[in-house]
């Protein structure tokens, strides 16, 4: 049995996060942390949590000695966290992503260090330190990795839940301004894009847009290729556990993604340009965030890749 | 004062008629046909409507001997739909709109007749048969019809609120489908494409998809082009008291065109790729229907074109 | 021709009010104050106004010297506020609702001064400075006033769209929070009551709930009473332009009040019980605020009552 | 191991019978029934199924042999299903709810027969046959039953999300009508009143509505009582592992039990009535209809009561 330590357990990827570190089979919780509720017991979050565990400092969680640390603060939080020696680390923020120098700079004013970005299905990590990918990058990497080589950039027509976005209060995550709305942001400019470039090799026109859902992301990507996609996604997925590739004509759907860990991914000829159509569909805050953490440290750990992810099912 | 008929006045686009011709002050209301209704006061359909008027059977309606008749059937009564003599029409359904023979038999089994298809700001209509365009088309033309030249071909992202997909009971208009959903449809093969390539000149590849709100339609664009767009669109569009241009940086939102005829548009260059990108949001049922109606009736009696319409106003 | 000025004029009620107030045939735009945009265009706050007015400080704006000042700002600048000599001051903050000092006191920390209480149905204000009422109490008290004398209590079980708890941002704003969800808040202790003790002269146990709407009240009403109420609240209600009393068995909904100032009441009695059921729909930003406070200039001011009201129209 | 049939699988409570048969510890899927589907493999319903089970005819569903039978039909269908000797037969419809012959006639047209209703916290089937109670009915139920004795009746105020309502495609059912909307329906004469009184003794005034929410229910009780509720609750349900009374102060969210088979309580008492309120949340497909019938089949067939449920997890 391994051990985990969660900084930051009270926000939506550390609750998350949590989750699953509860259910799963091979990862003791050691230490909880979170500066608001440090002290209280494990009910003061949500009353599903018994009193089995108490809160500590995220000073506290990060010096447990765990096997692995899950660091699901915010951008700034991230960026000021000293890795203990030997620990595991996953990042949930987006300040590890970007391992370009200059872009590192230029979206998070930071210097790539040691970190190592891990999208098991397209790039696993390479050392212990982890940097988890984003929602929108890991459903748009995830729809066009296959694509590889065969085009030079394609369209991404991103839309995410509201949880997507994090706990923290924004004029746009209100919700009288999310009811009734969809609304694009950072339009051509936002950070994720060279994550994404970073990931798949070729520039991505992104726009991400804000959809009054609370979880899931449904990616529609569109680009130029000579060639039947079908077969190479197939043996791109072969053996995946956690991507479902559609059958012919198949369109995903949010609702056979949300509260899992799973991706899934329609492929599509466009009849007026012959344009290639990929949709992806994930959950953000399972294969965009708490799952992929948990599927990077199993990888990391030597336990078994999907051990504690949420891949069954057929609720409605 | 011109005098108007609607066929089909209990759907939602036939009430979105009828609520605009109520508040005309140059057309008044001649006849409400509905076949469901006929021989009961407005109330009715509607508390909200007194019992100043009674429902007649459609072709009641159609015979009255109106100015102009409002046709807001579904696909096959407006197919079967016999003009009478000496009246503007407009139909709002679909069969109407492809004017190439080839494909109005493809997507409507229907040779085009003396139909024109109106879009004021893009291609006015030239007979009193007027084919009133789709609510994606709308949004997707006023997009790209300034680019016409620019380009020779655009990526189509979108999303539709669930009034734009009429009152008929499907199992994609389910409300436990949609909520917590953003489904794609006919990815790659709609019928709109083809209406899109007819108005703007180049083609596109269009995936529409269904959105968990009531109203609106968000359609984000995507295409080459090697020019500065504003000055282009803002020409285009001068003097328009419908579409409203978005100053740099300018995001448009559903919340200023729900309930409304208007359109907003913004434009934007992507970082990554040089791609243009042009956002519209229109209200499914206003500009992307029954407004567009009133519009095109207007043009066709010689009255003023925005008369009627709902284009004031600053609710939140 | 009277002049009205706004005091927070970029929250949801100040937008709403300026709204109506840009519309109103009987009231012109004196002052637009919001210390947020003081010395911008009207432009800044939203695309769709022009730059036909700059806004100016609060305070400008209170000593604008205009016929009706709009108090559209939090409670505790409302308390702070100073009305000018003369003016008509219609207040939409919370603080000067309940007349009893104990109640202002417990409430508001406040003494209760000048202030009438103005909800021009039931109780019209009696002075120049009009506290006027929240969305909950107004929606509650149209549904339960007639009743005033039939029964000693009532079950108030209400449901509020999202732009009734404003545009401040708070944990219970989120839309992470509000999608997917209802929550009940201040349950059994809510300032609300004694507002609707007050005003229909009978306590009340009363439930707010928060829905995933973004406009709108729905408030179902339950209390014993030994007589037919049908004809009670025609009488109650007869020549109103405001209320719609609908007829036997008819259901409020929400979409025929949203975007509008008018209220919606239906009449039941329970099978089971004999308990008289009663539901009352607004809009929580029309006739729960903006609406109602322009009823209350309207009055004051001896303009037309219902005088720039949205009271037509028949939108799906 | 024992097993399992379902009659009509391809429902809302069929497919999520069916999700938690599939993961049950204790039972294992003999036959799958669903008349639309019936040869085809698991897939053709949804794409998380493998191909590992065929689906049958609802007939050979009923006539496998199996331990229990689960009937995810509509009223009609079950009403005329002939149980086959010795097995354990669970009625997710409506129709043997009513053991009162004359309620079963007003409400259902049927002759109670040999089945018994059963809602193991409060009243547990008594044999085989089993009608599994109703999504409102349950969540009342759960909230009111410990307050059997304390008084005379009570006020119920319920709310569900869409899958409350079956996949059967209705007016009201259409997103159109559902999203910005809150509908009560079936005012003062819904058939889930009797079935409340017959489960908690006492008779109830009830008001259902439709949430704009795929998932869950939140009911809000208020009745006279003079007594402490906590410790009458606390006794009501301690040990239960499906029920959660919430501590002083705490309010049911739907997010916590969304998903789940568990059902969440809170108990207030009305500062200006004194009234009592209790707010009970489930999941309409959970507690109100899967997780329940799944906990009766493991009743009666001698399982561990909650052995395949869902009340595990900490999701937000």
């Amino acid at each position: 049995m391994k051990t985990a330590a969660i900084i930051g357990s009270a926000g939506y990827t550390g609750q998350e996060t949590l989750d699953r570190v509860l259910g799963h089979p091979g990862l003791s919780l050691l230490a909880a942390g979170s500066n608001t509720f440090a002290g209280q017991p494990g009910s003061v979050l949500d009353p599903r949590l018994d009193d089995s565990f108490t809160f500590v400092t995220n000073d506290e969680a990060a010096a447990s000695g765990a096997d692995v640390i899950f660091l699901c603060t915010g951008n700034e939080a991230a960026a000021a966290f000293q890795p203990p020696a030997g620990a595991v680390v996953i990042d949930l923020s987006g300040v590890h992503r970007l391992l370009d120098q200059t872009l590192a700079q230029r979206y998070y004013k930071l210097t790539p260090g040691a970190w190592s970005y891990g999208l098991p299905e397209i790039s696993p990590a390479t050392g212990p330190l982890i940097a988890n990918p984003g929602c929108h990058a890991t459903t748009a990497a995830l729809a066009l990795a296959p694509a590889r080589g065969l085009t030079s950039k394609a369209v991404v027509d991103s839309k995410t839940g509201m949880t997507g976005a994090g706990r923290e209060l924004k004029p746009t995550s209100h919700a009288g301004f999310v009811l009734e709305n969809l609304s694009a942001y950072a339009v051509g400019s936002h950070r994720h894009a060279p994550e994404i470039e970073q990931t798949i090799g070729f520039p991505v026109a992104f726009v991400p847009h804000l959809l009054p859902v609370r979880r899931g992301v449904i990616t529609t990507c569109y680009f130029e290729a000579d060639a039947d996609l079908r077969p190479l996604y197939e043996s791109f997925y072969a053996g995946s556990k956690v991507v479902r590739l559609l059958p012919e004509g198949g369109i995903p759907e949010l609702s056979r993604v949300q509260n899992t860990d799973a991706a899934e991914i329609g492929l599509f000829t466009d009849d007026a340009t012959g344009m290639k159509i990929v949709i992806c569909a994930t959950d953000n805050l399972g294969k965009g965030a708490a799952g992929q953490a948990v599927q990077n440290a199993n990888l990391a750990l030597g336990l078994d890749e999907t051990a504690g992810l949420r891949l069954k099912g057929v609720s409605v």
